[in-house]
């Protein structure tokens, strides 16, 4: 099984070659490494990796396969994290570069501690955009992460090393941040499988946080099985994070093939009148394909505009508010973007902030009130797939929009409210993928994992190993 | 069983006379509306009596009574509302003259609703604080809410008029709400029991809301058991109310007197600081007599004061942006007081309030931490007992501070961050009351309710029907 030191094995495959002793761990670990250093120097997805670690991990899991001791899920399984999570002996960076003098972390963020614990191995740090304030993946400091599937484009963002790394074969499995759209963006844009749970559901202690009341953590991996096993390894309360809500975990690997009829709402509206022709198309093959198994209609949900603009006046606020001594120090040292924003967030009226919060109610109400008619909604992850690195703007629904903010328009009701939400890749027609939200009740993961099984089955929503840049390829620049 | 006549009769006895067939319904209906009409003038608890509902509501648990079928566990007893729950037929006028003009009410609020289902029967609506947004009792429109036990005394507020009607016989049982005190500040200087539930326990569908996030409904009542049993009645979930947790009812009368050794925590700093020589004792001599049947030990929070101020941020900004329509188009018609505070609070920057829904969870890390060490946690719940009606400051700690705000300095800590909390009522050797909070972990009204109980067996909190003004007063202002 020696297909298990293929860079584009699963992690399911990986786990069970390690587990029957057919690879060793430490293989699969130098093979991965050496993978890392062939590529990142292009797609500048990692910023930190841990070769010492990654080897003595490895070392530990063939030791348990050797002496017969049960090992994890995830044995022998590279992984990856944003540069946002706590890994002990590196300062948390979270993008930006005045996080770079903070002292290491004294002990690993508890998901890392888990994936660690269900038998994964560490093999550094990801890129992201500054403090999570970003769609695009442009980093002023650390550079920019690339497409795999194209390096002149980009890899999306705030989770940019994410989406990078898992499709470009440089971690089956990584972990990302979701406040806006950072697990879907770069998901949608890099062509690979993501998981933004329900709000509460992950523990955050030992990641830095960007706005607390929108903040999660969640797995990327170019499998719906992976991600299924990953989240499952990722579950469980942890009372240092007052976000996270005190509920047993539900395993959902188990009952990923179960079969179900499935109600299925397709997104019109501001989904619509938001999404270029590749991702309305991406979108219409995902309902077509549920639609051979489920009950498919049409829904238009008019309150999603509106909770879109609640979710960015509750970012810009309270983000500002947590940045605000160190802007009053270091606004220098800022991406110029990212100062900017937490500038006007901090001159805001609390009261606009009050009422978005309201509006974030009856948003949430509308969004319930659907899933009485359909198990899940189907909606385009991203307005387009990858733009040119350096692009500005974007051509949505015959307006020039600017392209930063843009990028998150389909993806913020979902954080917004808390939603369940899998992002999957849909490559269709188009060289390039642009991935499509499934959307669940607060909870509901199971369904959101499943129907990502069930596309990925049916051919539909699949990750391509990228090309690896043999040929360089054309942009089309919009707008 | 004639004594159920009597205008201070518990509502346990009532409900027992009534249900035994020993007293119609409609008598003690009658005797009640008899004594309303009488006091009413003087104390100004009610600001709208509804006796054509009331003998209605009376004959049918007379008729059910009659006719062998069951009635509920407050059969024929008297209540009364804060009128900022809906009554169907009046308009919910929230202690404004503004909502006056709104349409009658179409359904009672849920609460109410509830209430009746267990047999209580509507007296009418009770005098409140504009908008509920004060600690004093004195409604620019409606006139000042009188306190029973010296009329020339505040009655506190927001709740006024339930802790007034409550303490003179006009009601057994009232329903107030609580956002920063408002349920235990009235309690206090009327020398009533109260009940603030956990955040979320009782659904607020139906009443004028003050503050979303920290806005509370709950009982009054003259007994302890009283208190369980109206609480009891109330509880269970109702999703039109966001805030409602769903969870199941938790009824808390059945082990009200069940013994079980209880740790106290007897808070100081904050709670000490603020205490004048009257609360302080009061304080002490709650402590001492659950120390017979409990370990009491010191307790000093010092995220209090900042959690206070959190509470009051969170307040004025929320309550602000609620009210802001209405302040644009009708400033002149709201209390001068109220309006300021109002206007303040649309300026407050939103990184303020950021600010302080941190400084919130940090208070309460502070609070659930010591529920480690204590089952309770043991306060005084005003500073002082009843001002003088008019009085504007306040001596404390050697300070003089304005007197409107500050009467809430001890109660806001613990709405702010949602815990339950009942306020007994204690008279001890001086001739006001002033009550005393018993604060308890989330969900764990039944400990608040077992403490009061335990404590009222002790006669150590009893509420003392006031001697009816038949000679008037000396008042000794202060400062």
């Amino acid at each position: 099984m020696t297909g298990a030191l293929d860079p584009f094995a699963s992690a399911t495959e990986i786990a069970r070659a390690v587990r029957e002793g057919a690879v060793p761990a430490v293989a699969i670990a130098e093979a991965a490494l050496e993978r890392v250093a062939g590529r990142n120097a292009e797609l500048n997805a990692y910023t930190t990796v841990t070769p010492a670690r990654a080897m003595e991990e490895a070392a530990a899991i063939d030791a348990a396969v050797a002496a017969g001791r049960p090992v994890g899920p995830l044995a022998g399984v590279p992984f990856a994290v944003k540069n946002l999570f706590d890994v002990a002996g590196l300062p948390t960076r979270a993008g930006s570069r005045i996080n770079r003098e903070l002292a290491p972390a004294a002990a690993d963020a508890v998901l890392v501690q888990r994936m660690n614990r269900a038998g994964a191995v560490l093999l550094g740090t990801l890129n992201m955009g500054e403090y999570a304030y970003d769609f695009t993946g442009e980093n002023a400091h650390d550079g920019i992460c690339r497409n795999p599937h194209d390096p002149a484009r980009m890899s999306g963002g705030s989770s940019s090393g994410c989406g990078a790394a898992t499709a470009a074969g440089l971690a089956p499995v990584s972990l990302g941040s979701d406040t806006n759209g950072s697990i879907r963006v770069p998901a949608s844009l890099c062509g690979v499988f993501s998981l933004k749970p329900t709000y509460g559901r992950l523990p955050r202690a030992g990641s830095f946080p960007f706005v607390d009341s929108l903040d999660h953590l969640g797995p990327f991996a170019r499998t719906a099985e992976d991600l299924a096993r990953a989240y499952d390894a990722l579950q469980g309360h942890d009372p240092r994070d007052h976000g996270c809500v005190a509920r047993p975990p539900e395993p959902t690997l188990p009952g990923l093939t179960a079969p179900r009829p499935l109600r299925v709402g397709v997104l019109g509206g501001w989904f619509r009148e938001n999404a270029g022709e590749e991702a309305r198309a991406a979108q219409a093959r995902v309902a077509e394909a549920l639609g051979r198994d489920a009950e498919v209609g049409p829904l238009r949900l008019d309150a999603a505009e509106a909770g879109r603009a609640a979710a960015y006046l509750i970012t810009n606020s309270e983000s500002s508010e947590f940045h605000l001594p160190r802007l009053r120090e270091r606004a220098a040292e800022y991406d110029p973007d990212t100062r900017d924003r937490f500038l006007a967030g901090a001159l805001l009226p609390a009261a606009w902030v009050a009422r978005a919060r309201r509006v974030r109610r009856w948003w949430l109400d509308q969004a319930l009130a659907a899933f009485a008619r359909f198990d899940l909604l189907v909606a385009p992850a991203t307005p387009v797939p990858a733009p040119a690195v350096g692009q500005k703007t974007l051509e949505l629904g015959g307006r020039t929009v600017p392209l930063r903010p843009s990028l998150g328009l389909l993806a913020q009701p979902f954080s917004c409210v808390g939603l369940p939400v899998t992002c999957v890749p849909v490559f269709g027609e188009h060289r390039l993928p642009v991935g499509v939200q499934i959307v669940a009740p607060p909870w509901r993961e199971d369904l959101c994992l499943r129907a990502a099984h069930l596309l990925e089955q049916a051919g539909v929503a699949v990750a391509r190993p990228p090309a690896d840049a043999a040929e360089p390829r054309t942009v089309a620049t919009r707008a």
